[in-house]
C-alpha cells in the first residue's frame, strides 16, 4: 500500500462505499513501513542535514564511484570511508570536486550546512594517525570543529596534561589508542564530558590486533568512557557529533 | 491509537471533517503496533495451538508459579523449563493438576491439541539425558511423538547403527552430545532428515563447559546438520516440532 | 564380501554344504558395508535425486574438472562450491554445459528433477551476499523455489517489516548476517517456520572473521533459529531443502 | 609542598631572600598535584553536584556503611551500586535516611540539586532489569528524568516499535541486552540520539556470560551506538547524564 | 534380528523355502550389529581381562554403588574414577571389599589377571598427585608395573635427571604437571619411550584451568609427547597400559 | 672437562698427586654433559639406527640443502619436513639420491635399518591427506609397515567399518582429521590399540584452523585416544614408530 | 652414587685396582645430581639468607602447619602465602611465635638476616590491595625496604604525580592494577627503573578475572614494565628483592 | 605560561605589585608541565646516555630515514628496530656509518658511552634468533656486555646445563623461546638472578603465533621469571639493562 492506494481507501471511506470498520480492518496490516520509513528518512534527512555515508572496503573502486556520484549529484555531503587512493581514482573521474584525504583513507564532498560544537580527537602514538583521522575527518564533514592532539600516550602523562584546558573545553573527546589502551582512563580522569574511546589495531604479540586495547577500555576505571569497535573512528565521530550538535542546540 | 482513536479518525473522514490528505498524515505515524501485535499474536496462538513457555531459571518460584498460574487458567498448554524441585512445589500449590518431569527439570500442564509427525531424540552419554529429556519432554507437550534413543555414543557405534530404521523414519532427528561432539555428525550420514545438534556442557578440562561439543557440530562434516546454543534442549525441540508439523500438515 | 560371495554362500546353505550354524558364523563378522553403503546410496540417490556435490576450495582447477565431468556424465545435477573463475574456466573447457554464479562462487550443471516448496534467503548488507547467493543457488538447483531479500540489517527494520508476507509463507528461512548477526532473532519474532542462521564473516576489529556473528545467533532469544558453521550458505540450504521438500511430500 | 610552604616560598621572593630565577627552578619541581587535585576537585563538585559514588560490591557492609554515612554527611546526594541488603542494613543503622532500590542493587541517599534532560533506559528482557534499573536510579540521582521501558526484546520487535515517539524525544538512550545483544542496533536505527549500550551476563551456554552480547554491541550497524562493560549500568547512566545536561544547559 | 531369527532365515534357505537372491536382500539390511557388538565386546573382554570403569563425577553415590556392585559380581576387576569418599560409602555397603584410594579418588575390586610391562608417572608438583595417582592406580589394576616419581617440576631439573635410570627402563611414561605444563618436554628429551602428557588444572591466574599447561604440552618439542585432555589420569593410563602390555606380549 | 682433562685427574689420583677428597670435590661440579650428551646420543643413534630430522619450514632452502646433505654424508637415513619444491630443487642439487614426496612435503634419503611392526595413518578427507602423508612417510622411513586408509569420514560410518580387521591387526592408529575431529573416537571404538589423533588446520570459519577439531580429539569418549598438535604428522609417526617397534622388539 | 661410594671409587684408583680408564667410564655415567643438587642448595642457601616458603593453597592447614614448623625449626625466615585464618590457626598452634597478615593472607616466621635496597609497591584500588600486600610482606620478609602507595588509579593521575620523588628513588617499582591495567605504563613513563606489573584479578565483566589487565600490562608502551601472572604478588616480590639486592651489593 | 612569563610574575611579587595569595592562585593552575617535561627529559638524558630509539614497523623507510638522521645528528646513539633491509637502505642514504644487523633487523648507530654489567642472551632453537639478537643487539648498544647462548632447548636440557657457570655470572637472563615456552623455567631454576622471559612467535598449530608460549612463561614455577609481550627482544633488553646497569652502579 503506498499513499496513492492509502488516499484511495480513505476516499472510499470518505464517500461512504466502505465503512470505518471495514477501512480499520485493512489498516490493521497495513504495510505502513514502506511508506513510513521513506517519510520518516526525508524528515530526517531535511532536519539533520548528516551527509550520506559508504563504507567503501567491501566495494569495488568502480562500485564506490558510482554511488558517490549519485549521492552527490543530490547536493548533500558525501563520506566514503577506508578508501584506498585507487578507490579515490574512480570516484574523481565521476566526481571531480571530491577530495581525498589519504591518512584518514577518506573520500569527502560538499562540506556541513552548519557548524555547531567542537570535539577533541587524541591520538596515543602516530600509528594511530590513520584511525584518529578518520574520525577528526569524519566529524568536520558532519559539522564540528576539531582539534588534534596526536602522540599524548600514557608512558609521558605529562604531554597529556598541557592540554588539559583544551580537553575540558571540548563538548566530547575521541581517544584512539592501540596496545594497553590505557589513554581514555587518564583522559576520563581529567574531564567532565563524554569520552569515545577508539581501540586501534596497532601493535604486535598479545595485542592481538587491537583486542587487548579493546578489553582495557571497556574495563575503565572512569565512568565517563563508552567505547566503539576497533579502527572504528567513523562511528566514534558520528556519536560524538550527536552529542556536540546537542550541546548547541 | 487503539482501535477505538481509529475508529474516530475514520469516522471524521467519513463526516468530512477531516480531508484524506489530514488523514493519510495521521496515519502515517501511526502506532499500529499495540493493535497489530495483540491481534496477530491472538490469530498465531488459536491456528497453531503452541503451549506458553516460561523460562523459569533467572525467576523465583513464586514468580514462577503466578505466571504458570494465570497462563494455565486460559485453557492453554504450558511449559516451565529449566526447574527446580523448589520452583516445582509453588507451581504446584497454584496449579495442582502441572506434572513435574525431574530428569528435564520441566513442569508442564495439559497437552498438545493436536500430534502430527514424530522425532528421534538421542544422546551420547548418560550425562547428556537432561538436555535430552528437555527436548523430548517438551516436543511432546508441542505435539509430537518422541522416540527417545540413549547411550549411542561414538565410541560404540554399532550401538548406534542397530538404530538406523527408527532414524531414517523421524522427521528430525535431535542429537544431545557433549564431550567431542560427534554424533550429529554420524547420525547426519546415515539419515536424509534435518539433524539439530544441542551441545552440552558435559565434560571436564579442555571441554570448556560445551564450546568443544558446540565447535564440533558447527564444523560437522555433514550438510544436513544445525546447531543450537549449549544445553539448548528446548529450542532444538521448538525448531523440530515446526519440521515435523509442516510435515504431516 | 561382495554380493556375488553372498550368493555363493547362500548356495551352499541351500545345497546343504555348510550348516546354517556355519553360515551364521561367517555372516556375523560379514564386511556388509561395502555392499551396503553402496546400494543405500544408489537407493537414496534415485529416491530424492539430489546433485552431487564438490567442494573446489581445497582442490586444484584441474581436480574439480575432472571430478565434476566425471558426475555430469552420470546424468545427476552437480553444484562445485567456493569455485574460483580460474576453476570454473577448467571445468568448463571439461563440461560446456556448466554455469558459473560468479556472486556465489558456484559452478552448476543440470538442474532439480522436481520443485517443491519455497525458502527465502535473506541477507543484511550487500557484503553478505556471496554466501546469500551460494545459499539461494543450492536450493534452486536442488529443486526449492527461492525468494532473494535482500539489505534488510536491523539498523533499519522497516525494510524488513515490508516482508513480512513474503517472509509468512515460505517454508523455510535462511538469514545470512555479519557483524552483529541480529537479524535471523528479529526474522524469527516474526515468522512461525524455521530459521537456519547463516553468520558471515563480514566486519572488521572484534567481528573476529564472523565469530561475534556466530555467537549471537547462537544466543538468539527467538526458539525457532538454528545456526550452521560461518560462511556455510551451502550447509544452510541442504537443510532448509530437506524441510520444504519435506513439507509438501 | 603544601599551600603554607608555597605562601612561604612567595614571602621570599617578596622579601628578596631568593631570586626569581631561584623560585622558577623551585617551583618547576612543584608537586603541585596535591593542591591542585583537591581544589579542582572541589569546583567540579560546587559547579555539577553530582553525587558521590561507592562501588559496594568489594567492600564488607561495615566499610560501605562508614564511607556512605560520611559522604552523606556533607550534604551531598549519595550512591551504593551493587549493594545487598545485608549491606544496605548496615548503611540504614548509620544512615537512616539512606534509600534501597532492591532490583538495582543500589542504596540513594538525598537528591539531584537540579534535573536537566531525559533519557530512556530499555530492557531486552525481564532478566535484564537488575542492569537497567542501576541505570536508571543513577540517572535519576545524578539529575535526569527516566523514562522506562521493560522486555522489548527484538524477537517481538512490534513492541518496541510501539515507543518509537518516547524513544525519538530522549536525549540518549540506554539499552540493556543479554544473550545475543541485538537491541542496541535496533533501537540506534530508530532514532538520531547516542545509544549506549550495555551487555548483561544474562544467557546460558555460549553466551559466556554475557561476551556474546558485548560482541554484538561492538559490531552494532547502527553508528550511534557506544558500548560499555558488561553490566556495566552505572557507567552507562554516568555518560548518559553528561549527554543529557550538555543538550539542556 | 537375533541369532535366532539367523537361523530360521538360514532354515528357509536350506529348505528352499526361499531363495538365495530373497536372502541376499534381507541380509543386505541385515541389523547385524546387535549380534556383532556383543560377541565383540564379549571375545574382547575374555582376551584381554581389562576391568570394567565407571566415571563417578556425573553419578549419585547410589547410582554408582549399584553399577560397581553388578559388575563385580561377574568376576571381572572394576574401577570408579573422579569418586567421593560419601560415593566410596554407598559402595563400600554393597561390595565390601572395594578399596578407597583418597588421593587418587578411585575406587578399586579385584586385580589384574596378569601384570606385563613398566612404566613410570611422574608429577611436577604436589598438587598433581590426585592426577598421577588416578593414572597410578588405573595403570596397576589394568596390569602394569608402576614406579611414582613425584616432586620433579622443571625448576629444579637435578631431581628429575637423578631419575634417569629409571625413566630409560620404563615403557611409557606417563607426565602429569599443571602452570607452565614444561615437564613432558624435558622427559621426552631424556627419554626414548613414549611420554603422555597430562596436563593438570593446577595454578592460578593466567593457568586457566589447565588450559596454559595443555597448550604447552601440545606444542612440546620432544616428538615422543602424546597428549590427553586436562587431569584425564585415567585416559593416559588406559593408552601407557596399552603400549606397556603390547611391549611385552 | 672434555674426556681428556678427566683422564689426566684421575691420573693425578693414581699418582697421588691430588687427594680423593680434592678429586671428589672437582668432580661434583662436573661439566660432565658435554662428554655425557655426546656419548648418549652416539649411544641411542647406534642403537636405535632412528633417521636425522630437519624442520625446514623456517630455514631456507639453502640452509636446508647444506644440512641435509651433512647428515647424508654420515650414512644414516634423513628426514626434511615441510619442505617446498623449492626446497627439494636445493637439496637434489647436492644430494642428488634423495626422494621427494610432494604430498607430504618431505624429502627423505636412505631407509631404515630394519623394519618392525605395522601401523594404520587414517585420513578423514582428501584435505586431510598432506598431514597423513608425512606420518606415513615418516613412519616408512624410521621403520614401519604403513597401511594408509583415506576418506573416511565420519559422516560416512560404513566405509570406516569396511576397514575394521586392518585397524584391528595395526600396533597403533594415526588418525589425522580436521573440521570436528570425531574420526579418533569412532576409531578408538572398535579397536584395542592406541590411537594417535592429529587435528588438521582443514575447515572454514569455527573450525579456527584446527583448534575445533584439536578439542574434539581432546575430549574423546574413547580413552586409548592421545592427540599431538594441529597437523603435526612428523610428531604422531614419531610415536606410533616407539609404539610398533617395542610391540617387535 | 653419593658421595661414599665417590670417595671409594677414587680410593681404588689411586690404590690402582682400577685403573683410569675404568673410573672414567663410571664417572661418565655419574648421578652425581643427588650429590650436587643437596650442595648447591645449602650453598645457595647459605649465601642468601632468603626464606622458605610455602603455597598455602593447595594445602591442607594441617598439612602447611606441619611443613612451616618443621621449616621454622632450622632458623631460616618462612613465608606462607595464600594462607586462610584457618590455616594461621593451625600454623599458630605449632609455631607460636608466626605472624598472620590478614590482608596479604600470608603467614611470616623471623625475618631477613639483612636488608638492602628499597622498593615502591603501589596499588590501583582498595581492591588491589590483598595482591599489593602479598608483595609487600615477601619482599619485606626477603630483605628489602618497602614504601605501599595505595589507591593512584590512573583516572586520577595527579595523586600518581605526586609520589613521583618516591618512585624514583626506588630500586624497583611493583605495580599492582586490575581492570584495564594502565598504571604500570603511567608509572613505566616517570621513572628509569624496573616495573614489575602485576595484574589482579579485580574487576567485573570484561575483566575476565584480570586477564584484560594481563594483556594491557603486557602491550605496555613503555619499555621497563615486566609482567607476572596475574595475583601472583609473591613473585613479583621475588624478582623485585634480586634487582634491589644486587643494586646494593 | 613558560619560563618567561614565570619570571614576569615572580618578578611582580617581588616588586610587590601582587601578592604572594594572588600569586599562589595563579601558581596552583600552572601548566608547569611543558616546562618541567622538557628540562626532566633534558636531565634524563644527559644522565643515563641511553640511545634514542625507533620502532620502524609502522613507518615507511623514508619516514624511518629522517628521523634516525636527525636524531644521530644530535650526537646520541639510535636504534631502529623491525627494520627491514629496504628501511636500512634508506637510512644508509642519509647516515652513510649506520650499522645493519640483519638477524636482528636492527639498525644502530654511535655506541654506548660506557658498558656496565653483563646479561645472557638464551634462545631455545634456531627460529627464535630474530628476537634474541633484537635482544642482544640492543643490550649492547645501551651499554651492556652480553653472552648470546644459543639452540639449548628444553628437549636437550644437558646442552643447557653445560652453561650453568656462565649463567650464573650474568646479571640477568633472557631467555627467547617459542612452541611450550618451557625454557625460562628451568633457566630460572638453576641461577639466582632475574630472568626475563620473552615469547616469540615461533611454532605451528596450536602455539597460535606466541600465545601459548606466553602463557607457559606466566606460569612459570620459577619465582624469578617475568615476562613481556611476545616478540619484544627490545623490551627484554631494555630492563635487562636497567638491572645490569643498577648492579655495578
Amino acid at each position: 500500500m503506498n499513499r496513492t492506494t492509502l488516499l484511495d481507501l480513505l476516499a472510499e471511506v470518505q464517500r461512504g462505499t466502505i465503512t470505518t470498520e471495514q477501512a480499520t480492518a485493512q489498516l490493521a496490516n497495513l504495510p505502513f513501513e514502506d511508506l513510513g520509513y521513506a517519510k520518516i528518512d526525508h524528515h530526517r534527512s531535511l532536519r539533520t542535514g548528516l551527509p550520506e555515508v559508504i563504507y567503501a572496503a567491501g566495494k569495488t573502486p568502480a562500485q564506490t564511484a558510482e554511488i558517490f556520484s549519485r549521492m552527490a549529484a543530490t547536493g548533500v555531503a558525501v563520506l566514503a570511508t577506508r578508501a584506498t587512493s585507487e578507490t579515490f581514482e574512480a570516484v574523481h573521474t565521476l566526481t571531480p570536486e571530491a577530495t581525498y584525504h589519504p591518512i584518514a583513507r577518506a573520500i569527502t564532498h560538499g562540506s556541513a550546512l552548519t557548524t555547531q560544537g567542537k570535539i577533541a580527537v587524541l591520538s596515543a602514538g602516530t600509528s594511530d594517525l590513520p584511525v584518529a583521522e578518520e574520525a577528526a575527518v569524519t566529524a568536520e564533514l558532519f559539522g564540528v570543529r576539531v582539534t588534534r592532539i596526536t602522540d599524548v600516550g600514557v608512558a609521558g602523562v605529562h604531554r597529556l596534561l598541557a592540554h588539559r584546558d583544551t580537553l575540558s573545553n571540548a563538548d566530547a573527546i575521541i581517544v584512539c589508542a592501540g596496545m594497553e589502551g590505557a589513554l581514555p582512563s587518564v583522559v576520563g580522569g581529567l574531564v567532565g564530558v563524554p569520552v569515545i574511546a577508539v581501540p586501534t589495531s596497532v601493535g604486535y604479540g598479545a595485542s592481538f590486533a587491537g583486542a587487548a586495547a579493546l578489553l582495557g577500555m571497556l574495563n575503565s576505571c572512569s565512568p565517563n568512557v563508552t567505547v566503539v569497535n576497533i579502527d572504528n573512528g567513523f562511528g566514534a565521530a558520528y556519536t560524538a557529533t550527536l552529542i556536540a550538535h546537542a550541546a548547541h542546540r
